[in-house]
């Protein structure tokens, strides 16, 4: 059964995108540790990010990396941190969370509730940077 | 001045070594999360990670991939979480860790203290794996 990152890349579930290329798609994480928090997804369905092709492990921090700048331009952070986990979607997906305390990465928060305006007017800012 | 990643790299302060070639060094973290917790640096000092050269981003997980499964050889656990957080030490550093549930994650908990004979142990067995 395909994952639910896989039905958000293929448009079967909406989401908030701010970047894809022939590869990747990144979009806004629904349940965020931060405003901006953003996952980063290999098109291709692959549950543990160390199982990745080589080619796929080369490219996907230098995609993030787009994306990180064009959060850090809508977003006042010290910087993005990235994190994979990967316990939870048996998708790959690296996190992107704008960061000022190592707090900001503490995945055992509650997580935030924001806006559906908000949330696509933001993606819109970011897609955009 | 040298971070104390690259007096590590460069011998001047000892670590407990488990993997390096010509652009990366890994070695246990000592004040680890989890036993085997192992970072992960570029040679050259680099403060924020998505300042990396795209090559350097290029290579830095699939280096991290050889660490990850010569860690998974020796240490019983679920998979290896990745975070780069990187507010401490101005070298950049992927964090590389035994994982077994999200709260093995969480950089807010009390690192363990590990004895120096077992931490030196493991990264032999580690960089034998």
């Amino acid at each position: 059964m395909a994952s639910i990152f896989t039905k958000i890349i293929s448009g079967e579930i909406p989401s908030y995108k701010v970047h894809e290329n022939e590869k990747f798609f990144a979009f806004l994480d629904i349940s965020p540790l931060k405003a901006g928090h953003t996952l980063v997804v290999p098109k291709v369905e692959i549950d543990y990010i160390f199982d990745l092709p080589n080619d796929l492990l080369n490219e996907i921090l230098v995609f993030s990396k787009e994306v990180a700048r064009k959060i850090e331009a809508v977003i006042e952070c010290e910087r993005i941190g990235v994190s994979v986990i990967g316990l939870e979607v048996p998708h790959a997906h690296v996190h992107l969370i704008p960061m000022n305390s190592v707090s900001d990465m503490n995945f055992a928060k509650p997580k935030l509730e924001l806006d559906s305006d908000y949330m696509a007017d933001l993606a819109e800012k970011i897609r955009q940077a």
